[in-house]
C-alpha cells in the first residue's frame, strides 16, 4: 500500500515529466500554453483519487499512471476553459491561459487538452479500458452541463437548494467519483465496491464544494489562497445566498436583493454587509451542518464497503485531510 | 454492398434521429446549440467514408453508425471552434453558434460535442474498439495542431509550401483518414489493408483542399456556395498566394505585397486584381496540377489495394465526386 504522500509525489512527478514533453512538439504556440496550464500546480486530488482507489485492489499502481494524468489534464483543461467563460484574469496567483497567451490560443490549447487527456487514458493497456474511457466520457459531459448550469444561475435570482446541489455534483462532485471508479475499474474490482466508491466520491464532493462555499466567505485569506468575498461581490448563487433569499426575513432580503442589484459601491462594505446579513440569518450554520451531513455520509459509505480497514486507511484520511475546518 | 447514396439517407437520418433527441435534454443552453450546429447540414462525408470502409469488409453496416456519427459530431465540433477562432460569423448561410447564442455558448457546447464524439464512438462494441479510439485520438489531436499552423501562418509572409501541405494534411486529410482507416478497423480488417485506406484518404484529403483553394479564388459562386475570394480578402496563405510569392516576377512580388498590406482597398478591385496576378504567374495552372497529382496517387493506392474491383467501386465513385473539377 501506497501513503497518500507517496501517490502525490507519483503524479506530481509524472505531470511535470509529462508537461515538459509536451513543450518539445509543434506547434510551440499549441503546446506551450498546456504546459503552462499543467505546471501551475494545484492538489492534484482527482489523479491521487484514482491511484488510491486502484491501490486498494492492486499493488502495481504504476499501470495507471497515465489514467490518472488524464484526469488531472481534463481537470486543467476545465479551469482552462472555465476561465474564459468567467473572465477569470488571475489562477493561483498566475495570469490565466487567455490572458498570458490570447483567448484563440485558450480555446484551441484546451481543446487540444482534452483530447490529450483520452491519449493518455488509451495508454493503460487494461481489459476493462473502454469501460473506464466510457464512465470519464459520460462524467465530462456532466461537467459540462454543471457549467452551463453555473452560468444559467448567474442570470437568475430563483435558484433552489436543489438545483444549486445537482450543479456542484455535475460540476464538482462527478469527477471526484470518477476518478474513484475508473481507479477500481481498472483494477477489475466488483461493480458493487465501484459504484460504493463512486457514491462516497460524491458526498465527498458535495461536501468539499460546500466547504469551498463557506471559505469564499467566512475563511481566511491565507490558507484559502484566494481573495475572501469573490462570491459576495460576483452575486454567486451559492448554498449561502440562495439560503439567505429563501430564509431571510423581509428587510433581509430587500437589504440582499438592493446589494445584489447595485452597481456603485465600495466592495468591502458589501462584502461585510452581506457576511452578517449570511450571520443573522444562521445560513453559515446552516452550511456546516451541510458539509458534515454530506462528509459524514460519505465516511459511513467508506465503512460500509468490504474490505479490511487497512486498505480504506489511506482514503479515509485523505477525505479528513479535504475537509479540515479551515472556517 | 451498400451505395454511396444509401450510406448518405443512412448518415443523413441517423445525425437528426441523434440531434433531436439532443434536444430533449438538460440544460437546453448547452444542448441547443449542438443540436443547430448538427442541424446545418453538410455532405457527411466523414462519416461516409467510415461506413464505405466498414461495408468493404462487412455487410453490418448499422453496427458502426454510432462510430460515425462520431466523426460527424466532432468535425461540427472543429467547425463551431474555428468559427470562434476565425471570428466567422455566417456558416452554410446561417449564422455560426457564437452569433446566434454567444461565444460562452459555442465554447461549452463545442466542448460537449468532443465528448459528445467520444460518446457516440464507445456505442460500437467492437473488439477493435479501443484501436479504433485510440486512433480518433490521436488524429484529432493533430487537427488541433493544423488549425493552431493556420492560425500562426496569419502573422506570416513567408511560408513555404511543404509548411502549407503539412497544415493541410493535419487541418483536413487526416480526418477523412481516420474515417476511412476507423471503418477498417472496426470491420477487423488488417492492419496493411486499413494503412492503405489511410494513405488513400490523405491524397484525396490533400487534392480535395488544393480544390477548395482553387474555387474560393476561380469558382462559381452557385456551385460553391461561398462568396469568391474570401482567402484573397483574408490574406490567406493558400498555396495560390505562396506560390504567387515564391515564383512572380520582382513587380508581381511588390504588387501583391501591396495588396496584402493595404487596409484601405474596395474588395472587388483586390480580388480582381490578385486574381491576375495569380493568372500571369500561372499559379492556378500549378494548384490544378497538384489537384490532380495528389488525386492520382490516391487512385493508385486504392488500385493497390489486394480487394475484389467491386468492393472497391463506391469508395471509388464518391473520391471522384468529391474532385469533379469545378473551376
Amino acid at each position: 500500500m501506497y501513503s497518500v504522500k507517496e501517490l502525490q509525489r507519483i503524479i506530481t512527478d509524472e505531470v511535470k515529466k509529462r508537461s515538459g514533453a509536451l513543450l518539445e512538439q509543434n506547434p510551440v504556440e499549441l503546446y506551450s500554453p498546456i504546459n503552462y496550464s499543467l505546471e501551475m500546480g494545484g492538489k492534484r486530488l482527482r489523479p491521487v483519487l484514482l491511484l488510491l482507489a486502484y491501490n486498494m485492489f492492486s499493488e502495481d499502481v504504476s499501470a495507471v499512471v497515465p489514467a490518472a494524468l488524464g484526469i488531472e489534464v481534463f481537470h486543467n483543461f476545465t479551469l482552462l476553459h472555465d476561465d474564459i467563460m468567467d473572465k477569470a484574469d488571475v489562477r493561483r496567483n498566475r495570469p490565466t491561459v487567455h490572458v498570458k497567451y490570447s483567448e484563440n490560443a485558450a480555446i484551441l490549447s484546451g481543446d487540444a487538452m482534452a483530447f490529450q487527456s483520452y491519449k493518455y487514458l488509451v495508454e493503460c493497456k487494461s481489459p476493462r479500458l473502454v469501460d473506464a474511457i466510457e464512465l470519464f466520457t459520460n462524467t465530462a459531459i456532466e461537467v459540462c452541463e454543471g457549467q452551463q448550469f453555473d452560468m444559467d444561475f448567474e442570470n437568475r435570482l430563483d435558484v433552489k437548494e436543489e438545483e444549486y446541489l445537482e450543479m456542484i455534483r455535475l460540476k464538482t462532485a462527478v469527477l471526484l467519483a470518477c476518478s474513484l471508479k475508473a481507479g477500481a475499474i481498472l483494477a477489475n474490482a466488483s461493480d458493487e465496491v465501484a459504484n460504493q466508491l463512486y457514491d462516497f466520491g460524491i458526498n465527498l464532493g458535495l461536501s468539499f464544494q460546500l466547504q469551498d462555499d463557506l471559505l469564499d466567505t467566512f475563511g481566511d485569506q491565507a490558507t484559502f489562497g484566494k481573495k475572501i468575498g469573490g462570491d459576495i461581490l460576483a452575486n454567486k448563487k451559492t448554498f449561502l445566498l440562495i439560503n439567505a433569499l429563501e430564509k431571510g426575513l423581509a428587510e433581509q432580503k430587500t437589504e440582499l436583493l438592493s446589494w445584489i442589484n447595485r452597481t456603485d459601491f465600495k466592495p468591502d462594505e458589501k462584502i461585510a454587509a452581506v457576511t452578517e446579513i449570511y450571520f443573522k440569518v444562521g445560513v453559515k450554520r446552516l452550511a456546516e451542518e451541510k458539509v458534515d451531513a454530506y462528509f459524514n455520509k460519505a465516511i459511513k459509505i467508506l465503512d460500509e464497503i468490504n474490505l479490511q480497514d487497512v486498505v480504506k486507511q489511506p482514503l479515509r484520511q485523505l477525505a479528513a485531510e479535504m475537509l479540515i475546518r479551515k472556517h
